[in-house]
């Protein structure tokens, strides 16, 4: 098990929250009390003076986000993690223009979601409600906290952020103008509150009871780390090991153009695929054409010893078939047929995405109907795995975790519901000796 | 943290799962594979055969239990546990009876939750699905691995069941049977498996990516314990500390009757009350006619000072407010107004269920809208916290869990979504160049 700091890998180890980050942590589930008993109109409305606050602080939010870059060169950091951490004043827009778009989504609150009579005069709803408070913690990327933040308001939730160290400055100037921005609204800028230590987002994992649910944005070590450390759920995934199986009733120019993009489209992204299977019967003529085509595009093949006989030169190792390469690196197999496709994917997949490519639909309803991964698909590229795609119209983050909310998370991944009985004095003993009965009526939504 | 054996507190200290157990968990997801995908005919058919193979084994289920009974006798077994364990053909015919009137619910399985087209020819759906393999924990009660098994099946879901060790007679002669039941249906045997040592139990908690949802019933100690050593998703409540308010406007009367149904109608059931909290405005007129009526019916009362004051002969002290007595003792305490009676709520409470006795429509809306409980109740008993009596058939358990599945959970508890996406060849890479847009139309359900 991976873990960002080997000393802290014993939960006993975690530092116990402070005073002060209780109280902090009470005053955000205080303020998100108030939050979830505001309207529709008036979450949206916060949504706009977010927005209109980010937009009024542009110059010193682009400032702050400068000071970030130039001290992460000084600190020598990694090319890929200073370009997320950069937020310009085009990524800022747009950014503010996510949070314009978060407004005008439906209110996934108040809805009634089961209303029935279980007695005369005693009648159960159960109504979406939001969580309560989300923990955030993010690596790098400080824009990430402008769309979580607007995420867990809209959806009527507290929300503790915790940006990296490396983008300390952006995430204070950010939560400054957003508090700003809630100042003058009906919700209560208290509902947002930013942890800026280590120390602080450990202890935060010990919360449960005040945070109802940990979103960890970053690599697949952190998500790891965080989903061994607490007791409150996480939603997130550690690993995306997506698969295409190539059937023998594929249209080879489309397995083709398929296996192109589900890896090099966005090679780190966690849908892209890390294994090709292909079916025996078209493995010499789909490989004569896929291998030149996915080296052309720069990407690493490695094969078992049949793909390695058609023309792949590297033999991948038993190890292959269970990494995330998360680069241009695809692993090949050839399957003899449909059955060891599936057992390929029953045993090295992560439950994330997997596509079939067949003309045959017998072999796409067995395919579809047997991987139980959050996303199933059918000659499409796996990279479609996405909440916007999806059309949510926003993301809280893509779930391997098999219970619901599973795959892409759009708002409904920030709310639950609360069963609301109402009575006129009925007692349980009545039903236990017989002297009433339930009658359980479904009454209209 | 509590732990039924400290040695093992440290997650690393689990046993790692044998070569066996892991053989037999690779064996029940295969299965369960296969049983994700058979009708609903045929799986009501597999209940009634199970039914039926219960029934005709009553004979040698009855005698093992007895042989446990007299094991535990001779162990000095408490009476309380010997009570849960015994299981006489009164008993089993119940639970025989419960496993057909599950075999008549309706199928959650294969419901289209959405249907979005993304783009012309390519189509989104969300279907529920079985969640995979559960992993159920019990402690004495061998009737539940009867309900839990069916509850199992009916939802198209493998189980690998770990009766308490003072039951394993029973168990294993219900498993067998169940078993056999199973030999001549569409559903697979193998579908369920019995552990029968605690290290199998233990190292079950490491099997995720195997086992899916960990079910314990039992203690709070057992349940917290699972909590704190797996990955796995559980499904359970550790505390169950459940409020009535009793509002300045409450009908008094009806506040009695249901403070004595919430407290004594069965003291130990987690939606029992454990705190009385009145508003100071009625206190004297109604604990005047409260304190005698509980004391009548054998509950202990612990007040806080005022509560004292007024005809309550013990002081509570501050551990009070946050203890599951599971028996007939209830902390009292006087509150100035909804607003201190919310507060306490909020600080000591489990998010389990609480109610308000009020005839004021303001005071019972601020209540219902300000408790994040899963259950709040006006003018009713907290008792009625079941899904039996929410009309859901069959209770899989009761979560206090933020997140979905929440309070009494049902079938849903056992089934999650996938989704399928159906295309002709789309790639991702014609949406991000712009080539090709998403239409996001909503298709009929």
């Amino acid at each position: 098990m991976s873990s960002p700091n080997p000393s802290a890998a014993d939960p006993a180890a975690l530092p116990e929250p402070s005073p002060e980050l209780l109280a902090r942590a009470v005053a955000v589930r205080r303020a998100a009390t108030g939050l979830a008993q505001t309207t529709d109109a008036e979450r949206r409305s916060a949504l706009e003076a977010m927005a209109a606050a980010l937009a009024a602080a542009a110059e010193p939010i682009v400032a702050a986000n400068q000071a970030d870059l130039e001290a992460a060169a000084a600190d020598g950091l990694a090319p890929a993690l200073v370009a997320r951490l950069k937020l310009d004043l085009p990524k800022l827009e747009g950014a503010i223009e996510g949070v314009r778009q978060l407004a005008a989504l439906d209110d996934p609150l108040g809805r009634r979601q089961l209303h029935t009579e279980l007695d005369t005069g005693l009648v159960l709803e159960r109504l979406s409600v939001p969580l309560g408070v989300v923990g955030v913690i993010f690596e790098a990327r400080p824009d990430a906290v402008i769309q979580i933040a607007a995420l867990a308001i809209r959806s009527g939730n507290g929300a503790l952020l915790k940006g990296g160290r490396e983008a300390a400055r952006s995430c204070s100037a950010i939560h400054a103008a957003l508090r700003r921005g809630l100042a003058a609204t009906a919700v209560d800028p208290s509902c947002l509150e930013l942890l800026t230590s280590r120390q602080e987002s450990l202890a935060m994992l010990k919360l449960d009871g005040l945070v109802d649910l940990i979103i960890p944005r970053g690599s697949n070590a952190l998500v790891r780390y965080i989903q061994d450390h607490t007791r409150i759920p996480v939603l997130g995934h550690a690993d995306g090991i997506c698969h295409l199986y190539v059937d023998a009733a594929a249209d080879l120019d489309q397995a083709l153009r398929l296996s192109l993009d589900s890896k090099t489209q966005y090679p780190a992204a966690c849908n892209a695929i890390e294994t090709l299977l292909v079916h025996r019967a078209v493995a010499p003529e789909f490989l004569r054409r896929a291998v030149p085509a996915l080296e052309a595009a720069g990407v690493e093949l490695r094969g078992d010893a049949s793909a390695c006989a058609l023309g792949i030169g590297l033999a991948a190792t038993e190890d292959d078939w269970s990494s995330e390469y998360s680069g241009l690196i695809l692993s090949v197999r050839v399957v003899d047929d449909l059955n060891q496709a599936l057992e390929h994917i029953r045993r090295y997949g992560s439950r994330h995405t997997d596509a079939i490519c067949t003309t045959d639909p017998l072999a796409a309803d067995r395919f579809l109907a047997a991987v139980d991964s959050a996303g199933v698909y059918l000659n499409c590229s796996t990279r479609f795995a996405d909440g916007f795609r999806y059309g949510f119209g926003a993301e809280v983050g893509i779930s391997t975790q098999t219970l619901p909310p599973r795959g892409p998370v759009g708002l409904e991944g920030l709310i639950t519901y609360r069963y609301r009985l109402r009575g006129e004095g009925h007692i349980a003993a009545d039903y236990a000796n017989g002297s009433r009965q339930f009658s359980h009526r479904a009454l209209p939504l």
